[in-house]
C-alpha cells in the first residue's frame, strides 16, 4: 500500500492509495477520509461510496461535499475506483462496459472473469485493508450513485450483516431489464438467469431475505437516465410488494450529477449514523 | 447570452452561460449559482470568485461546495473563466502565461492587449450582464483563489466602493516580486514599474487609499507554493505598517488545493455576509 495523496480536509484528512490488488489482479487507487476521530485514533465506522460509470475515485472526493459531513459524524469514508484497471486489463471501448463499468459483481465468463471481480474486492479484500491500515470499526455502512447505488443495494442486499446501513442516489434498480445492466450482465454473466437476478436490486428485494434493511432512495426527477435506465418505480412495486423498508424522495429539478449528490449528501450521512454511530 | 448548463443545487440553480465578450473580444462562459431566493426573484447581493491559474469556469463550482452557503445566504455566486480563450486568442506553451492565466487585469503590450483585459471583464462587463440578466442587487463582493485571490484584492483595492467585501485563499500578494507574477506582468504589462505596483496588493495597501476594506486572507502552512509565490508574510507586514485590516489565518496541514478551499468556505460566505445581508 502507497500512499499517493494527502490533502487536510474539515480537520480530518483525504488520501489516495495504491495497492496491488489480490481479487482483481491489477494495482488500484481508492479514496480514504480519514475524520478528526480517526486522527486521534479514535475507531470509526466506515462508509463505502460506490461510484457510477466512467467515474474514478477521484470523483466522489472532489464533488460530492461529504467531507464536511464525514468529519462531523466521525466515519471514514471509503471511495474505490469502479473497476479494475490497467493495459492487461479487459476493456471495450464503450464508456458502459469494461474499465470504468465493473458493476460490482465478479464476473462469470472470459475475458472479463480474471480481473472483473469487484464485489470480492469491495465486500472482502477492501475492508480487510481498510481495518489492517486505519482506525475502522466493525460497523459498515455502503452507498453510492448510478451503477454505484445498484452497487450498494446489491452488496447490502446479498450480504446480510455485512452493512449496517445502506442508501443510493439515482441507482439502477433493475439492471436485468434495463439496457446499461442487460449490456453489462450479458458480457459478465453470460446467458444465466439466476446470475442476473442475484445482481438486481429489485429481483432481490423480491425474494426471500435474511434481514430486510432499510433502503433509503434518492431521484431526480429531471435526471436524464431516469425513464430509460433507472425507474425507480421498480423498486418501490417490489418493496411495496413484499413489505421491504424503503424510502424513495423524488427531487423535482435534479438530474443525474453530483450537484444532486452534494444537495442532499447531508441527509445520506444521517441515515447511515442512525445506525452506525455509537457502534465504534 | 446562451445558457449551457443548468443543475438543481440546495434549492437554487447552477448554470453556465455562454457570451461574446466585447471587452475581450472573444466567447466567454462564466458560471452563476442562483440562490433560492433570486429563483423567486428577490434581489440577493453577488459574490465574484476569482479561480487560478489553469482554471476554468468549472473548477469553483464542481469542488468548492459553495453552492450550500450560497443558497443559506441568499448569494448569487459568479464564477468566471480566468482568462479570454480560443483559437484567435494568444496563448503560451505554460501554464502560467497566456490562457488560463489572466491575472486578472488588463494587458498593456502585444500581443496581449487586445484580448487579455480581464480586469474591465470583471469589474466592468460581467457584473453588467449579471444586472441584467439575474435578480442582483448592487451590493457585491469578491473573493478567489491563488492568482484568484490576486484578482480579489486587487480589484477591491483598485475600485473603491465597487466591492462592499473582499477575501482571498492562498492568494499571490505580492506579484510584482515573486515568479509567476513576475513573469506575466513582464509580458502582460512591460517595463513599466508604475503599472506594475498598481496590480500588486501589497504595493496597493502600501500606498494612499480612500476606503480601507477588510482582507479576510486564509493560507495552508502546507501550501506547496507558499515560500515561492506566496509568502504572506509581506501583506501582513504591509497591512501592519498602513494599519491597513487584515485577518490573515494560517492554517496547518492546509495545501493548495481545493480541499482547503472547501474547509473555509463557509467562513468566507460568512464575512462577506457582514457585509452583503441586508443590502439587497
Amino acid at each position: 500500500m502507497q500512499r499517493i495523496e494527502q490533502h487536510a480536509s474539515f480537520g480530518g484528512r483525504q488520501e489516495v492509495w495504491k495497492h496491488a490488488s489480490a481479487s482483481l489482479q491489477c494495482d488500484m487507487k481508492f479514496a480514504v477520509y480519514l475524520p478528526p476521530a480517526a486522527l486521534r485514533g479514535e475507531a470509526c465506522p466506515v462508509l463505502y461510496w460506490l461510484s457510477g460509470l466512467t467515474c474514478t475515485e477521484q470523483n466522489f472526493i472532489t464533488k460530492a461535499g461529504a467531507q464536511a459531513h464525514a468529519a462531523r459524524h466521525g466515519f471514514i469514508v471509503v471511495a474505490p475506483d469502479t473497476s479494475p484497471r490497467g493495459s492487461a486489463v479487459p476493456d471495450d471501448p464503450a464508456y458502459d462496459l469494461g474499465q470504468g463499468a465493473g458493476f460490482y459483481l465478479d464476473a462469470l465468463q472470459a475475458p472479463w472473469a480474471t480481473h472483473f471481480r469487484m464485489e470480492s474486492y469491495v465486500v472482502h479484500e477492501l475492508p480487510a485493508l481498510v481495518q489492517q491500515h486505519f482506525p475502522a470499526s466493525d460497523a459498515r455502512g455502503v452507498f453510492g450513485h448510478s451503477m454505484g447505488g445498484h452497487g450498494a443495494l446489491t452488496l447490502a442486499l446479498r450480504h446480510p450483516g455485512r452493512y449496517l446501513s445502506v442508501s443510493a442516489f439515482s441507482p439502477i434498480v433493475a439492471p436485468s431489464q434495463l439496457p446499461w445492466g442487460r449490456k453489462a450482465f450479458a458480457a459478465y454473466l453470460g446467458d444465466v438467469g439466476a446470475a442476473w437476478a442475484a445482481h438486481d436490486a429489485v429481483e432481490l428485494v423480491r425474494g426471500p431475505l435474511s434481514q430486510r434493511l432499510h433502503l433509503l432512495v434518492d431521484q431526480g426527477e429531471a435526471d436524464e437516465f431516469i425513464d430509460t435506465q433507472l425507474q425507480p418505480e421498480r423498486l418501490r412495486e417490489a418493496c411495496a410488494a413484499r413489505g421491504h423498508p424503503l424510502t424513495l424522495r423524488m427531487h423535482g429539478g435534479h438530474d443525474h450529477s453530483y450537484y444532486f449528490i452534494a444537495s442532499f449528501i447531508a441527509d445520506h450521512f444521517e441515515h447511515h449514523a442512525q445506525a452506525l454511530s455509537g457502534r465504534a
